[in-house]
């Protein structure tokens, strides 16, 4: 009987002891996104804001944008769709009516991949914009 | 002793299975960052690239995002800085040497914060880069 209660002591006191140290909920640090991001390439496809110029934002977001991350493959960390609303200084107008940007490991293995698929791309422009983008390479510093 | 084992193989299963539990390993998901970045406010300070024009990432990156993300206080989720490689069209000009994002949860505080300070971050412009930048507000869709 005595040695049932310390073997049982013992064992609460191992499972608390590995419990405990596993219970430490993960905080997801807010700035996990950007250190996971550090020396990425990130390529953005901007469109410029103009008068008559026109952009479909649901057909970028699920059909344009998904179908060139399809392209991208592995090599695609994540991508980012982001609205234009007002330029930040006053009485300027608005820059960009939309910005896509594609978070890669490799600038060569994007490139590779998007050669084969340029025509592809281009012809869905028209789907959802008459604007002519700029396109940003760069590196991620934070 | 009978009793006592019965009861340390009850605590073995009842630990094992809180441990069991608790033990699983969160997983980054690639897109956690888009997924809590959707519906805030980004703010963008594009830096354009032109000749003659010069920008200081070391301090920029050490010295003035942080002092601004300070003014920002915890309405501001997280910031960010790229340095520009490339344009990404073939015989284009790089379109901006450097940008720095602002990822906030309410505009209106974003701007409350800078207004005061507007002074001292101009001020501090002349320190790193000799571009006046383009400013964008955009909501984060993805």
């Amino acid at each position: 009987m005595k040695s049932g209660i310390i073997l049982s002591l013992f064992l609460i006191t191992s499972c608390l002891a590995a419990f405990g140290q596993e219970a430490q909920p993960r905080k997801v640090k807010k700035q996990d996104a950007a250190v996971a991001e550090k020396g990425l390439v990130k390529v953005s496809i901007m469109y410029p804001f103009a008068e008559g110029k026109t952009f479909d934002m649901e057909y970028y977001e699920t059909k344009h944008m998904p179908m060139v991350a399809k392209y991208l493959g592995s090599n695609l960390v994540r991508y980012t769709i982001e609205k234009g609303l007002a330029s930040g200084i006053p009485n300027q107008p608005l820059p960009y009516m939309a910005i896509g940007t594609f978070y890669v490991k490799n600038l060569n293995e994007y490139q590779s991949a998007i050669a084969p698929n340029r025509d592809a791309i281009r012809a869905d422009f028209v789907n959802y914009t008459n604007i002519t983008p700029v396109i940003l390479v760069s590196e991620v510093v934070r």
